[in-house]
């Protein structure tokens, strides 16, 4: 390796200015992570080039928020130091992997020269080997750039972040402390990025399309049916487009949730199989043309396999591939095709659907019971959301009860139904809460359960570093609820300590006024919350203990449950 | 695979069964981690096999207790859940696997059928793909048992015990669901597992005795060395027999404190090059012959390589050879060379050494200013602590100030100085705690920096749970001091969030008793905390604000974090 002489470049910058210049202009505005002393001397370029620090409380924190942030800002970037905080974010990363987010991994570490040399450095196994994290990110990353000459540096840059966006998972990208500040050609930066989709071959893309169309105006019930990747991989506005032109009955998988603006008239609620919301399951599975878009039929996306659709009846609209019936179409994308069968599809059937709302269950409304329970609370958190809510639900009861919560125009959900890692959502909220700042937006709101909020609640402290002021609900029922419906009823691996939730933001050092505390445990109390207004609306932080019983679940989640307790035990 | 048939076997047990009661053999009394689904009914075997479950609060701080529980009692054991609770333990458990710590991770996964059907199941990146996360962690465990076969379960159980003891790492095994009750053969059970190092070659061993001695007669003034893994590598008591019988001058250098009786009249304090005791270095250096037991010349460990030890002065003991001047002697084991060279020594050269106190230095006595230095706290404490303390210091100022500390007899230490991972420190406590009190040690006290404190404090609250009364100092000097002695002095990034610390224990469930708060800001108020008898002996946890200055540090962190920042800013 030799350093690009200076002479040679037109406008000579810094690796680490042209790396951070670069995530700016792809619409990073806040960097999350953690000092390190290999990252150090980088992260002076972080103010350098406008850009804000995050200064998160820990590594998988702070990965966490990088992915809410991203789910929000549609991109992400987290620094960690060798080793020791690389791999405490992993499984942050291997989150953002499964679920297709975008989060630019940058990994300080030690210099090439010690690299080469195989230095006894702190922070290594020992064993001289400084290869052994990256290659276990590698695992979980689209690409990785190791940034280990400056002839190649901007290159892998590039790289690293354009297969970041396109592909919408993580990349990993190691800066040694030597290349920090060797000089790289500027100029190349007068040139964006190019994030756009490779377009389909125009003559297969019509093929294609021809082929949908003849089986949607042959259709007599057809029904839309809109999940993850639709969301994931960038196709919301195609999706849009042929949901309000067809007027097609649409539903939503679980992890589709807030992909589909729900207050149309032809949308028409939660399909899940058995845990698909009132009227929905009838109506999906008898359709004889379901327009499947962006599926992942994970186990808790389809309430434990309990989707029955055939695919006979189906086309599956991808990232890369289409699929119509059993016919596979590799290589094409979605956002072309859909596109063009709602410019052409013209004149089709259509058979009405189900129309949620948010009223609240019939016992439930009988009931003199004050307890608040799983099946009053989430219809009437619906009546309360407002539009362009950020509404994040951790997995439990939160992600299983957001089923029956209709929500208003432009909500955006998040929650992490196919990874599942506990003590996510915590620190979702945070990257989320100021990714929605940036972009204006009023509300971030959290709902969490007491025995995932101990996992991560410290990230409550950055929200306070950072002057975010999002809505936090902790779901106080005593423990791991999911779990005992699994297994373990009335097991102790399952209670967890009973802490005083409502005094962490003062522990957390919130001032005078940065942060608002609650505690509801009956259904008035919740009401009177939901009228206030400043509770509504604030600059502070809003923390509210909420009390639902222990035995109480979402009933999607209690179907859930015994499915993945009968698949755990399945014997042959 | 097929099932063992239940009439082969003459004791059928559970593998799960089978599992405990092996670790249950070799030391372990708890089991920490967390539930999870694909663990839960593995975890109802740990009380029926008469083991206590911790039930930490997350991965990461489970993996750094394992860690600081292992360093205690000589072994430990941690359970997680596939995919997101493994990776978020894999920062500890390569901490492990770098410091030679022996831990069993047991990790509850998808059941073989679902594995085989390549099943889109939570928990996993949905590509099919279950064994992504066991290669990441092969990387840092130094045995793998993937429990798919009943027919050779119970064998790969045993493997992996043994070698994680042996060899003194981590391993890994992986228990699917439908595993966990499959039976195996019982009798096994009644013949322990052999956790003998292997005896050396009679003849190579009596060679390289006789090659020892030869030198050490022949040396006018040899000083002892003692590092990590004489501790790591179960060296210890060949090492003290040598020590106290020779009488020779015996250092230990930065991670082998704990190691020596520093009580004997022949301990001479720290030696890390630049960084040593006073007297300290010039006496080492000055030696014709260095007995080094166990070293691992990191940076850190060496005040960033300023060892002045030639090797050809140098007599190199370790767990897998010995190397004499440059000599190697490959596969000879240090245990039983040390006990030969014991006994046969017979009279020696000796020269005195310094002897280390813990008074405080003559500036600090005649200062009249009240604030806490580290340069007065450190001997201070070692004035106040007790015989049989087990004391653990974080990353940062507490692991360089307790150089300067002179303990009493039969004090377990506990840093990590190699793997440098802040908060590893409080999760190290919880498991240190537990493991003292299984053998009836009274005091386990913490020294960590707010910084460090802040990823991992929520460990306090498994403290609580578990009743564990550890004595906690959380330093409050505003930040990650040890960074900026590298680098970014007042960079924004090297702040952290102010909190309310001793508010903490109160917030994590403390009930009326169970947790005493201090906070001291002068010495004068250190003095009395350490003359207060209820502080020094209490079943409560106690916990204690230091405040120290923000620009003050040891001197030997000064030097080293110098070192470190030359050496990643290094260009050639």
């Amino acid at each position: 390796m030799s350093d690009i002489r200076t002479s040679e470049l037109k406008d000579p910058v810094d690796v680490a200015e042209y790396l951070f210049r670069r995530l700016k202009e792809v619409g990073v505005q806040s960097v999350h992570g953690l000092p390190g002393d290999y990252n150090l001397v980088a992260l002076d370029y972080i103010p350098k080039v406008g850009l804000n620090w995050v200064g998160n409380v820990n590594e998988l924190n702070a990965g966490y928020a990088a992915d809410g942030y991203a789910r929000v800002k549609g991109i992400s970037a987290i620094v960690t130091t060798f080793g020791v905080g690389e791999l405490s974010a992993v499984n942050a990363l291997a989150g953002a992997y499964s679920e297709y987010v975008p989060v630019v991994h940058i990994v300080g570490c030690p210099s090439t020269i010690s690299q080469r040399s195989g230095m006894l450095l702190h922070h290594t196994l020992g064993n001289g080997d400084f290869h052994v994290f990256s290659n276990m990110s590698r695992q979980i990353s689209c690409a990785t750039s190791l940034l280990n000459d400056p002839h190649e540096a901007a290159t892998l840059i590039d790289h690293a972040i354009q297969e970041c966006y396109i592909q919408s998972r993580p990349v990993y990208i190691s800066l040694p402390s030597d290349m920090v500040q060797k000089k790289v050609e500027g100029e190349r930066l007068k040139t964006p990025l190019d994030l756009e989709f490779p377009p389909n071959e125009p003559e297969k893309e019509d093929y294609v399309v021809d082929v949908v169309l003849r089986a949607l105006h042959a259709a007599k019930n057809p029904i839309i049916l809109v999940d993850a990747c639709a969301i994931r991989h960038r196709a919301l506005e195609e999706t849009h487009e042929l949901i309000s032109k067809s007027g097609i009955p649409t539903f939503v998988a679980p992890m589709g949730k807030g992909a589909v603006n729900e207050t149309l008239p032809n949308y028409g609620g939660v399909y899940a199989g058995d845990g698909s919301n009132a009227g929905v399951r009838e109506r999906v599975e008898s359709s004889d043309l379901v327009l499947s878009i962006g599926a992942i039929k994970s186990d808790f996306n389809t309430a434990g396999f309990t989707y029955r659709v055939s695919q006979l009846r189906t086309i599956d609209f991808h990232s890369n591939y289409i699929r119509v019936r059993y016919s596979e179409y590799p290589g094409v994308r979605m956002n072309g095709v859909l596109r063009k069968v709602t410019q052409k599809m013209g004149k089709l059937n259509i058979e009405a659907g189900p129309v949620p709302s948010n009223t609240i269950p019939q016992a439930e409304r009988n009931s003199k019971d004050p307890t608040i329970t799983q099946a009053w609370f989430w219809p009437r958190l619906g009546q309360w959301l407002q539009a362009s809510d950020v509404v994040i639900t951790e997995t439990g009861t939160a992600n299983f009860g957001i089923w029956e919560t209709r929500f208003p125009k432009d909500v955006t959900a998040i929650s992490q139904v196919l990874w599942g890692s506990i003590g996510y959502a915590t620190g979702a909220c945070q990257g989320a809460a100021l990714a929605a700042k940036e972009l204006g937006l009023r509300r971030t709101i959290l709902f969490t359960g007491d025995g995932s909020f101990q996992l991560t609640a410290q990230e409550v402290s950055t929200m306070l570093r950072n002057k975010l002021n999002p809505i936090i609900f902790v779901i106080c029922n005593e423990g791991y609820t999911i779990e005992r419906y699994i297994h373990g009823w009335d097991a102790p691996y399952n209670d967890v300590q009973t802490w005083r939730y409502k005094d962490l933001p003062a522990a957390f050092g919130a001032k005078e006024g940065e942060a608002k505390t609650y505690q509801v445990k009956t259904k008035e109390e919740v009401e009177r919350l939901f009228e206030d207004k400043e509770f509504a609306d604030s600059d502070a932080l809003r923390f509210v203990e909420i009390y639902m019983p222990k035995e109480d679940a979402p009933v999607a989640l209690k179907m859930t449950a015994e499915a993945s307790a009968k698949n755990n035990a399945r014997l042959e």
